[in-house]
C-alpha cells in the first residue's frame, strides 16, 4: 500500500503505524516516506540511511525545520492500531500513534500540501530517536550535513498535548560511591558497611528541594533523583561497596558544568563520578518568528521538561520548541492512544502559520 | 593411597586435602575414610550417602559424638597442600587445611587409636556442610537416624584457633522493602521515589548499636547489618521499589521468635519479610561432662560468633562445643594455612580428655 499523503492526517497516521518500524527496523517505513515524497515536484530530496530530508527552495527570507523521529519503542501486542472511543473522545489507539508518528503523519500531509508556504522549510524524519544517542539520524544527518541546520527557528513534533512545548531541561548522570571494608556478617565489627556508609546519600535525595526556574517566561521544574542503587556480595558477607546513580534534570538556564559543580557540592563529602551529561535547551520564544508562530498556533508556551532533540537544535544556535499532538504521559505506555481532534488541531496550528496570508 | 590412620595428624591432613571433596564431590574421600575405620575392629561403621558414622559400643554410661565436614568450599589454585614457614611458624597451607580437614584428620586419627577410651563415641564424618543447609548431611543424618543424635556432649571440630569456642550466635534474614510509584525522571515528581523512601533503613541500621549479651558465662556479640541492596529499572525511570536484605546475627539467649520480633521493631513502619532464620546454641558449658572437657583439653572457653551445626545438637538438647585448628579468619580464604602446632595440640587436647586415666 503506497503512502496517500492526500488522505487526512489521521488516516496518515493509521498507515504509518502499521509499519512498524522499532529502533533499527525503520527501513520500509522510510521507503514509503522517501517514495510518497519524491512524488512532491516542490520538493528537494536527501536520503541519508533511514533519514529523508525534504526541502523547499523558494527563496524565502527565513527557513523553518520541521522535524520527527519515525522510530518506536517495541511493539507489545499494540500493532494494527485500533479506533477507540473512551468517555466521549475519539481516539487512535496503538504504538506510535503518541510518539510520534501522528506528529509525522501531520508534517508528511502538510510537506505535500503546502506547495507555497510563508517561509522556506526543511522536513526531516529520522531514525533511532530511542535508543543510544550516537545512533541517533539527526545526530548522524547533523555530522554529514551541518549545512541543513542553518535555519531561524525548528520545531520537533515531539507528543506536546497539542501545546507549545519550549526548549527542555538538561539531564545529567553521576555514580555516587561508597567504599567499606569487607568481613563475614557474623564478625561485622571488623568489617566496614559501604551500605550503612550510603544513608547520608538518601536522606539528602530524600531532604532535597528541587528548584522551579523561569527561563525567558517559562517555567522550568528542576528534579535530583536516585535511579538505582546496588551493593552487596553475599547474604553473609559485609558489603565494601554500594553505588548509588543519581539522575539530576536541570533548567536550561543552568550549564552541563554547573549542573556537575551542582551535583558534586550535593553529595559533598562522596566520591562522585559523572557518566551522562546533556545539556537543555533555552525556548527561544523571545524571536520575533517564535512569536508570530506562537500567535499563529494559537494558545501559550509552556515549559518541556524531557530532553529532546530541541537540544541539538539550540545547541546550534537555532531556537527550537515542542509543538504536536498526544499526551507525552502515554509514551511507550503500552495503552498509547491520541485523540483524534489532537492530530487535526496541530494540522490547524501549523498550515495556519506556514501558510502565505 | 589407601588412608593409614597410624600416619601423624598432620600426614592425615596432607592426604585428605589432596583428595578433593568439594561440596557435592565427597563420594572419593568418604570412599577412603569408610574403608579406613572399617578396618578398626572396635567400631561400628555406618554410612548414610557420603556420611560415615564409626561408634564404640562399650557400654560406657555416657557418650559422647565428634563430628566435621568433610567437604571444602570450591579449589582456587591451592589443591595439593604445600609445607610452608611464615615468620618462624610451620604450616600446612591449601584448600581444607583450616575449614576443616585438620580437624577431621585428628578425630579419624584418634577414632582407630582409641579402641579403650573413657566414654563411648560416636564419630561422624558428614558431607555439603558449606552448601545449602538441606542437603547437609548431619541435617539428613538426624533425619534418618535421630537415635545417633542421642548422646551427652558433642565437639564439632570446626576451627577454633585451638581454643574451646561455646555455642554460637543465630542468624536471621529478612528484606525490607519500600514501594514507591515510577515515573518518568523528568517528571519526578509524578511519581514517588523508593529509593530515597529507604533513608530511614540505612539510618537506622548506621545508628543501630549491637548489644554484647553474656550467656552461660561468655559474651556474644552481635550484628545488625545490610548484606545487599537493590533498586532502580532503568536511568530515566523513577524507581518503585527499593530491597534492603539485613543480616541479624543474635546471640543464644534469643530465641529465633525474639529475633524477629526485634528485627520487626527496628524497622517499624516498613515491609518485612523474614526469608531464612536459624537459632544460636547455649554453650552448654555448665553441664559437669563439659567442664571435665575444658580442665582437660585447658584454657578457657570463648562464644563462637559464626553459626555452625553446634546449634543442631543445642537444638536437639545435647551441649555442644566447637574445638579444632586452625584460625576461623582463613576459612574459605585462598591463603588457607593451619599451624602444625595447632594439629597437634588438639590432637593432644582431645587424646587427654577420651583416653581412659
Amino acid at each position: 500500500m503506497a503512502l496517500d499523503l492526500t488522505a487526512s492526517a489521521l488516516d496518515i497516521t493509521r498507515t504509518i503505524c502499521n509499519i512498524p518500524s522499532v529502533s533499527g527496523g525503520e527501513a520500509a517505513l522510510a521507503d514509503e516516506i522517501e517514495a510518497a515524497v519524491r512524488g512532491c515536484a516542490h520538493l528537494e530530496v536527501l536520503r541519508h540511511g533511514n533519514t529523508i530530508v525534504a526541502q523547499t527552495r523558494l527563496g524565502r527570507s527565513q527557513r523553518v525545520v520541521i522535524a520527527g523521529h519515525i522510530d518506536t519503542v517495541p511493539i507489545n501486542d499494540n500493532v494494527p492500531t485500533r479506533d477507540i472511543e473512551a468517555e466521549g473522545v475519539a481516539y487512535l489507539w496503538g504504538r506510535g500513534t503518541v510518539d510520534m508518528k501522528a506528529g509525522v503523519a501531520v508534517q508528511l500531509k502538510l510537506a505535500a500540501e503546502l506547495t507555497d508556504p510563508a517561509v522556506d522549510i526543511t522536513w526531516m524524519w529520522y531514525d533511532n530517536e530511542e535508543v543510544d544517542a550516537s545512533q541517533n539520524g539527526l545526530f548522524l544527518l547533523a555530522e554529514a550535513h551541518p549545512e541543513l541546520f542553518e535555519a531561524d527557528f525548528a520545531i520537533l513534533g515531539e507528543p506536546s498535548d497539542g501545546r507549545v512545548e519550549g526548549g527542555c531541561n538538561g539531564t545529567l548522570r553521576a555514580v555516587v560511591r561508597v567504599h567499606g571494608v569487607r568481613a563475614h556478617s557474623a564478625r561485622s565489627w571488623i568489617g566496614e558497611n559501604a551500605i550503612h556508609g550510603a544513608a547520608p546519600i538518601l536522606a539528602r535525595l530524600a531532604e532535597y528541594r528541587a528548584r522551579e526556574v523561569k527561563v525567558e517566561g517559562l517555567a522550568y521544574r528542576e528534579g535530583l533523583n536516585a535511579v538505582s542503587i546496588r551493593g552487596g556480595v553475599a547474604g553473609n558477607v559485609i558489603p565494601d561497596l554500594c553505588e548509588v546513580e543519581v539522575n539530576y534534570r536541570f533548567a536550561p538556564s543552568r550549564s552541563v558544568d554547573e549542573a556537575e559543580a551542582h551535583v558534586r557540592a550535593a553529595f559533598a563529602g562522596f566520591e562522585v563520578e559523572i557518566t551522562d551529561a546533556a545539556a537543555g535547551a533555552r525556548p527561544g520564544l523571545d524571536a520575533p518568528i517564535a512569536q508570530r508562530f506562537l500567535e499563529a498556533v494559537g494558545g501559550e508556551a509552556h515549559a518541556k521538561y524531557g530532553w529532546t532533540d530541541v537540544a541539538r537544535f539550540s545547541a546550534m544556535g537555532v531556537p527550537a520548541v515542542n509543538y504536536g499532538p498526544g499526551d507525552p504521559h502515554l509514551a511507550h505506555h503500552d495503552d498509547e492512544r491520541v485523540p483524534v481532534t489532537q492530530i487535526e488541531q496541530v494540522e490547524r496550528g501549523l498550515r495556519a502559520w506556514l501558510s502565505r496570508s
